[in-house]
C-alpha cells in the first residue's frame, strides 16, 4: 500500500512538497508537480480526502461543532460540509456536544485548545449578545441558524439559514389551501428563543392571516427533535386532548413520522383523517408510507454556503454575510383536500 | 459564564488541578478537592463534559473513526461511545471518512499525525491480514465488525460485534416458521469481505437448513446502506425479475423501509402481500407504517463494550479480546402467517 511518504523518497522530494501538489498549492514548480503526479500515478496511490488533510498542520483546522447528534438532515449537511472544506485544501475536525450544553462556551474552549483557524456551529441559539460572540476570537458561521432574537449587528456575524417563520408559514398555507382550518402544531418547544420558537411563530402568523383563531389546545410540544417515543407520545397526548384537529404541521419530518405512527395507532389513517406537512425533506421521508408532504431545505445549497462563508472570512476577515434560503414543497401523500 | 479559568482564580490553583479534580484524578488533595467543588457550586459553574475534556492534553485522545456518515445505527453507537469514553476521562475525537476508503490507511495516519492513544473504528473490512494491522500502532477495537475472513491471530486484535450470520439466519428462520418459502434478499453486496457478505451467507445457510433452494433471481444488490432512492430502485427491480416471492429479509432497517416503500408502489401491501424482516432496531422503524419486525443491536451494550475495551487496551496493552453480543427479534408488523 503506497502512502505519501513513498511518493516522497520516490521523487526525491519533501512530505510537505507532496501535500502541496495533492492540495493544489501553487507555490510548487511545474517540474515537481508533474513528477509528483508521474509517481502517484505509478505507484498507484490513492490520494484519498480524509488521508490528505492529516499531513496538514493544525494550524488549517476548522471545527465543526454539531449540537445534537441524532439529527439526520445535519448528517447531509455535515457530509456536503467535509467535501467542500477538503476540497478547498483545508481540514475539517468534527466535534458534537449534547442540545443541553451551550455551544458557544464550548466552542471558545475549542478554538483556545485546539489552535483552530475557523468554526461553524451546526444548530445554536437564536440569541447572541455582542458579548457572548465576543468569546470566540476566531471567525465563525452559524449554519441552520441566524441571530433573530439577538443583539449582534450584521457586521459582526455570518450565518447560513432558511427563512424558518416563512417556511412554517408556507406550511401551514399548503394545508388551509386544502381546506384545513382546524390545525395542530407538533413543535419541540413554543418559547426557548430557538428553531422551534420561529416555527412555532410563523405557525401562529399564518393562522391569524387567514383568520383562524389561535386555539393553545392544539399545540403539542415534545421538548425533542429526534426522541421518537416522546413524540409519539406527545402526539398521542394531544389526540386524547382534543381530536378534533384535520391536520398536523409538524415542524420536522422525524416528528412528522411519529405523529402519523400515533395517528394511525389511535384509528386516524392520514392522510384520510388527518392532513400532516413537516420541514425538513429528508431523503428518508421521501420512502414512508405515506410519502411525506414536507417544505425541503436546500441542504446541499446551505453546506456549500458555511464552507465557502467561513473560507471567505478566515481569507478575508470582517467580511461577514448572511445567507437566507427559501424551502421548497415537495407534494407527498400525507395531505388531501377536506371539503369546507 | 462562569468558565474553569474562573474557579483556578478563585481557588489560587492552577487550572490543571481544576481539571484533575473535575475528572476525578487521584494526584489532587482532600483539601484542593473539597475547595474546588466548593467553587464550582458557588461560581455556579457547569462542568459540562465536553469542555472538561477540552482542557485535556491530547496525549488522552482517542479516535473514533466512523466508515459513512449516513448510518443511524451508528450516530446510536456514537452517543454511547462518546458518553462512556467521556466518563472515564479521556477525550474522543470523531473523524468520518466515505466508504470507499480504507480505514487502516486512514486510521494509520491519523495516529501518526495526531499523537492518539487509541482508535475506534466504527465500521470496516472483516479481512485484515497481520501486515495491515501492523499499520496501526496503537490500541484498536473493530467496532461492529471482526475478522471473519481475515488472518489475525486471536491475541492480535480486540473487536465488539454481533454474529451477523446468525442474525441474519434468525430472520430467515423467523419468516420460515411463518410459513414462507419464497425468501427474496436485499443485500448492499454479496461478496465483499464485509457485513454484507456475511448476512448474505447467513440467508443461504438458513434456506439450506430448511432445504428450501437458493434462487439467485431473489437476490438484490443495492451497492449500498443508505442511499434510499437506490435500494428503491434495486427493489423494483427484483419485483419486475421475479414478484413469486412472499416475503423479503433486508439486512438494515433502511433497507426494508425502502423496499415496503417500493412493494407498496408496486401493489404489494406489507404484510398482507409480502413479508419483510431487517437487522437493525433502529427507533426509527418501530415508528414507520407498519412497524418493521427486526433483529435489534444492542446499541447501548455494543458502545459501552468497545469504550470499555479500549481504555482497557490503553491502560493494559495486549489484553485483546473479541465481543459478540446476540441480537434480539423485535416484533412488529412487517410480517404475516401464510398457508404453506
Amino acid at each position: 500500500m503506497t502512502n505519501i511518504k513513498d511518493i516522497a523518497f520516490h521523487c526525491g522530494v519533501a512530505i510537505s512538497t507532496v501535500s502541496r501538489v495533492l492540495n493544489n498549492h501553487p507555490d510548487v514548480s511545474e517540474d515537481t508537480r508533474e513528477k509528483v503526479l508521474r509517481a502517484v500515478n505509478e505507484l498507484h496511490y490513492i490520494p484519498n480526502t480524509s488521508a490528505r488533510n492529516l499531513v496538514r498542520t493544525s494550524s488549517d483546522t476548522i471545527a465543526l461543532l454539531v449540537k445534537g447528534v441524532n439529527n439526520p438532515f445535519f448528517a447531509k449537511l455535515i457530509k456536503v460540509i467535509d467535501r467542500e472544506i477538503t476540497r478547498q485544501g483545508y481540514t475539517l475536525e468534527l466535534h458534537h456536544m449534547d442540545t443541553s450544553e451551550d455551544e458557544l462556551r464550548i466552542g471558545a474552549q475549542l478554538t483556545n485548545e485546539r489552535k483552530l483557524i475557523g468554526i461553524l456551529f451546526l444548530g445554536g441559539r437564536f440569541n447572541y449578545s455582542p458579548e457572548e460572540i465576543a468569546l470566540i476570537n476566531v471567525p465563525s458561521v452559524f449554519c441552520t441558524y441566524t441571530n433573530t432574537f439577538g443583539t449582534l449587528d450584521a457586521g459582526a456575524y455570518s450565518s447560513v439559514a432558511i427563512d424558518d417563520k416563512q417556511a412554517a408559514r408556507d406550511a401551514v398555507d399548503t394545508l388551509v389551501s386544502l381546506g384545513h382550518k382546524k390545525i395542530a402544531i407538533l413543535t419541540d418547544n413554543d418559547c426557548d428563543n430557538s428553531i422551534s420558537e420561529l416555527r412555532f411563530q410563523g405557525y401562529k402568523d399564518a393562522l391569524g392571516k387567514h383568520g383562524i383563531p389561535f386555539d393553545p389546545n392544539l399545540v403539542a410540544c415534545t421538548g425533542t427533535f429526534s426522541d421518537m417515543h416522546a413524540i409519539y407520545q406527545a402526539t398521542s397526548s394531544l389526540i386524547a386532548r382534543d381530536s378534533s384537529f384535520t391536520a398536523i404541521f409538524a415542524i420536522a419530518d422525524l416528528m412528522a413520522i411519529a405523529a402519523i405512527k400515533s395517528l394511525s395507532d389511535h384509528g386516524k389513517k392520514v392522510p384520510e383523517d388527518c392532513s400532516v406537512v413537516a420541514i425538513d425533506g429528508l431523503d428518508l421521508s421521501e420512502y414512508t408510507l405515506p410519502t411525506l408532504t414536507t417544505l425541503v431545505q436546500p441542504a446541499e445549497d446551505m453546506g456549500l454556503a458555511c464552507a465557502k462563508t467561513i473560507i471567505e472570512l478566515i481569507e478575508h476577515p470582517g467580511r461577514n454575510r448572511q445567507f437566507t434560503f427559501e424551502t421548497l414543497l415537495r407534494p407527498g401523500g400525507s395531505v388531501r383536500r377536506i371539503d369546507k
